[in-house]
């Protein structure tokens, strides 16, 4: 509307509110679409942790710019409003209107919810949101999710993680038998068939865990968030290429009934944000980690290394045993499963030929 | 005085008036942002064209839907309001508000601009979008559009082509001497340079001209755009990996008058929006490009060739070559040159140990 417009709607409003009309009353449409909101979002990592919790921060303001303040959140790291552990609950039941983690906290409670932020040899970050928005796994994940009355969009991606620190070299098969690492999730089942020992540690004991020597290895993200976490002043090897986690997938979730109560325009500015939000953690991974990485190797004197290919293959192999037996007994998580297997066959056939060989290709020299 | 003044203004005169209840007053502050506007989107794609064409749709869909129909954008294909190659012009001098093309296209008036979609031996679409957003790309891209009263954002992204459509085999750099090729911009010049002779021919015309002889090869996109255009019907040979455009980055341009026009919360809905676009496009050209693949390698048998490991290095060598070359007389050129090249170096560091190492890992079997 223009400011002549508007200024003569006004008038005429006022003009009719001298007389006493009551179509005063019809700007109430206008006036419902303009009620605001004033939401909570809890997340899984402390308060503005580098990548991971900084990405519901940008999603919040970007909300607030473009909602005009309508659609207010207001971030709470881990343990500020609820623990960690519980966002998913917390948000099921309303405690909090949303949510911010990785999907593959809720294993024990949603098996399949896995597959929505990354398995062992599975997709990457570019893989993993062609799936999702044309491969047809948000549809599933919608479906997964609604019995929990929670509504999830994919919320950033780390890009393929490092394979970890460890204390000693993994030069074949036999250094991976005994050894103790923290590596959660699928990942830590295919360790501990591998005839290593997973362990679940929260982040916060790490450091010390592997100092005393408590665990032998841990994995967390790269080189990036490992840094600031400063695992190299305590192992001396650093891995790669991950194989535990190639790509993985954060989530925003939405209490279903408070997204129901969001007017249509809201709905779609929470929905562009989390797709931005999306972008723009693997934007800054991809900036960030590179930096990181040489700090790390020339400043820190750390040593990094590759795994050998007879390790990967042992490791692969068990992956794929670990999965068909993680789905057997959970029909919607062989759905999953086999949605996002089937993609990946397919975009693995095009990308050995496309991304994989022009990265060769730029390194002939 | 502005909009909300003007109307408080005749308001309280109009209240004074009539001394009617003073609330209603305050309402006319919100009203005064519900200015609607009707922009106009002219492209450089056919409209509707997969991909390319249907990501402005898709951007302008959002936009209508996140502004409650304040911000209406009409998408008009080329030529059916400003032809392919007068976009930048047209959005330039206001003829339309916005436009969506590839920044290389305005190469003869804004040399800098190649970098910006992409240059032989460049970024991949994961690498451009950090280098935009968390490299200082998008900053520079502002810089070089200022003088055309444009801002850009990023509209896109293709993901690594393919090397293009042969009438006959590439087996060593002799085959490429004398080879007639349509291949545009930096890549065109890397071909001449290398002995083959690189022809410009609209999208509307290559068909024929492959047919007949006119051309011996031509690049295009990658399966899932080319598949449509028919060229498996008249050349044989389909080469990898893409060297020429390895992750092309389409823009978004934005009249600079009518960007500052907008309100804020509209600005920030256009920004989402064309950061969502992007990423969709790149989903669906990851989830469709390899079923295209399959249907020209299965049904139609096209031969998939790689360009031998010595062909590529001599087109490198050359691409170095033409690159500083280019930038020579061009101070903002360098810079851009220069800000990309540091970028690539260093990303391209990790990602030989990431992305590219997990790729080849995950084959391993």
């Amino acid at each position: 509307m223009n400011v002549r417009w508007t200024i003569i709607v006004i008038a005429s409003l006022i003009l009719v509110a001298c007389s006493g009309d009551p179509a005063i009353v019809e700007q109430s449409g206008d006036e419902a679409k303009q009620e605001k909101f004033q939401w909570k979002l809890v997340t899984t990592w402390p308060k503005n942790y580098p990548g991971l919790g900084t990405t519901p921060e940008y999603f919040s303001e970007l909300v607030e710019r473009m909602s005009n303040g309508r659609l207010k959140i207001k971030v709470y790291g881990a343990g500020q409003l609820v623990p960690a552990l519980e966002v998913f609950d917390a948000v099921s039941q309303g405690t909090a209107e949303m949510g911010h983690g990785a999907a593959y906290y809720w294993k024990g409670k949603v098996p399949a919810s896995v597959f929505f932020t990354s398995v062992p040899f599975g997709l990457n970050a570019q893989e993993m949101n062609g799936w999702l928005h044309y491969g047809g796994g948000l549809e599933l994940w919608r479906e997964l999710y609604a019995p929990f009355n929670l509504v999830p969009f994919a919320g950033g991606n780390s890009g393929v993680q490092m394979a970890g620190w460890f204390n000693r070299e993994i030069n074949s098969l036999d250094d991976i038998k005994g050894l103790k690492m923290r590596i959660p999730g699928i990942g830590g089942e295919v360790i501990t068939k591998a005839g290593g020992e997973a362990v679940t540690i929260p982040g916060g004991e790490l450091y010390t865990a592997l100092q005393t020597g408590v665990i032998d290895a841990t994995e967390w993200v790269g080189p990036y968030n490992d840094l600031a976490f400063g695992f190299h002043q305590i192992a001396r090897y650093y891995y790669y290429p991950g194989w535990q986690e190639t790509g993985s997938s954060l989530e925003f979730i939405i209490n279903k009934s408070d997204w129901e109560s969001l007017p249509q325009d809201l709905q779609a500015i929470v929905e562009a944000a989390s797709r931005a939000a999306n972008q723009n953690m693997l934007d800054e991974y991809t900036a960030r980690n590179n930096a990181a990485l040489v700090t790390l190797v020339e400043e820190h004197d750390v040593q990094l290394r590759r795994l050998p290919d007879d390790v990967l293959i042992e490791l692969h192999r068990i992956t794929d045993q670990v999965l068909e037996e993680f789905v057997e007994q959970d029909p919607l998580a062989r759905r999953v499963y086999e949605s996002q297997k089937m993609f990946q066959e397919q975009v693995a056939n095009y990308h050995k030929i496309s991304e994989e060989a022009y990265y060769r290709a730029r390194r002939l020299r």
